[in-house]
């Protein structure tokens, strides 16, 4: 049984927290959060509030807690020589204090407080400051996922920022059109299937086989009269940009 | 029994005619194409090349053939009279040639040939010239898909150029996602959780709710160090400009 104390009990330590308790190879010794958490009662780990009495007998500590507050929490960690590792995807793996065997276990999803996660589908990935702990962590992150990989802080950090793209970049276009048509008394709800399957149509296709629509058909006479119907600056340059960039993609 | 004729065989076309074969209300007489397919030997109905061999006792003729061929190819249909609806999201409901009756019957969904779709999920916006056909196509198209909604011409272009916000664009994104990814020797894949729960999710949470990130929280450190990153002056641009509108979103 590999032995886990748990620190941060946010988005991505409660959802954590409940995969390492659900893998059997795994005892989840504690639970520390700066302050007293509701949803404390739905795991079966002891908790607690306070610094002091964080346990000394566990074999990983797992921060999750927000990326610039790591490096002020590991100096006030009461621990030595352990291993402590953070789940940023673009924390460096030096923001954890000296004292204690630095490593990183980022699993690269988001998360939502009311969402049943199913952790075993999202990639775990792994770094180690001293090698003898990667394997460590490559067992731990294993018992809770199917997808584990080894990377170096600079992938990671390129690895976030294609995150950034695909998540919150990809948000706000979903923003800008829920503007669109709730401005048309039209539901977005009607965009859905839409959304979804141009989710799923990238896990069968690359981006270039899959792109469609008018850009990538040079229709300039739709292309111009969808910057002529957009109200917003912003949106209209939004749709110029990634219009040109599609059209550059496509010239050939 | 609601007596169809689709005229047009491509990707839409395709599925469109497996939709229609299995609503037990339809009966699909002909399916047209200007040229043989192979994927004819999937469906039941007849199928023809010949524009002279057109059925004339159909209650409507479905047209899913490229948006601006739409006006050349109804001036040449053998029809007068006729209930003649197009499947564009785009083209406007007069590009359908004069001496039949006209209607849209738009499918709001990105179609993959190899690619089952579940069409009861997918809306379809109707739109008539005379209002006596609008229950026609009503109980046409409540016989494959669960949502059906009537809007008008202004109201589909934008429901159009919503959608390439949230396929097209959204689609660039990944792209340049997987660029990211694959310059720093990593596979793709590993975003593919990110990606569907990111679109999974704004059918629970609004955008405005879903949205995360650094600039969401006004992480100015990760956002100069993103902006470093990038090597493409396209990408580059399109970080900070997507990021900006995100900002103002959230400036209060």
């Amino acid at each position: 049984m590999q032995k886990v104390v748990l620190l941060g009990f946010g988005n991505v330590g409660f959802h954590t927290a409940k995969a390492l308790e659900a893998a059997n190879t795994i005892d989840l010794l504690q639970v520390y959060n700066r302050n007293n958490k509701t949803l404390f009662s739905e795991i079966k780990a002891e908790t607690t509030t306070n610094i002091s009495e964080i346990k000394q007998n566990a074999d990983v500590y797992i921060i999750a807690i927000p990326d610039d507050a790591i490096q002020e929490f590991t100096k006030s960690l009461p621990l030595k020589n352990k291993l402590v590792v953070h789940t940023s995807g673009s924390a460096a793996m030096n923001a954890i204090g000296n004292g204690n065997r630095k490593g990183v276990f980022y699993p690269l999803q988001t998360f939502s407080k009311n969402t049943e996660v199913d952790f075993k589908t999202i990639p775990i990935l792994i770094e180690s400051e001293h090698k003898e702990d990667s394997e460590t962590l490559r067992v731990l992150a294993s018992a809770i996922s199917y997808t584990v990989k080894t990377i170096s802080s600079t992938q990671r950090e390129k690895l976030h920022l294609a995150a950034v793209f695909v998540n919150n970049f990809v948000n706000e276009l979903y923003h800008i059109s829920e503007e669109i048509v709730q401005e048309n008394e039209l539901d977005f709800k009607l965009l859905q299937p839409l959304i979804l399957e141009t989710a799923a149509k990238v896990t069968r296709l690359t981006p270039k086989e899959a792109q469609t629509g008018p850009a990538k058909r040079k229709d300039e006479k739709t292309l111009k009269k969808h910057v002529h119907l957009l109200h917003g600056k912003q949106a209209k340059k939004i749709y110029k940009m990634l219009t040109e960039a599609i059209l550059k993609r496509y010239k050939n």
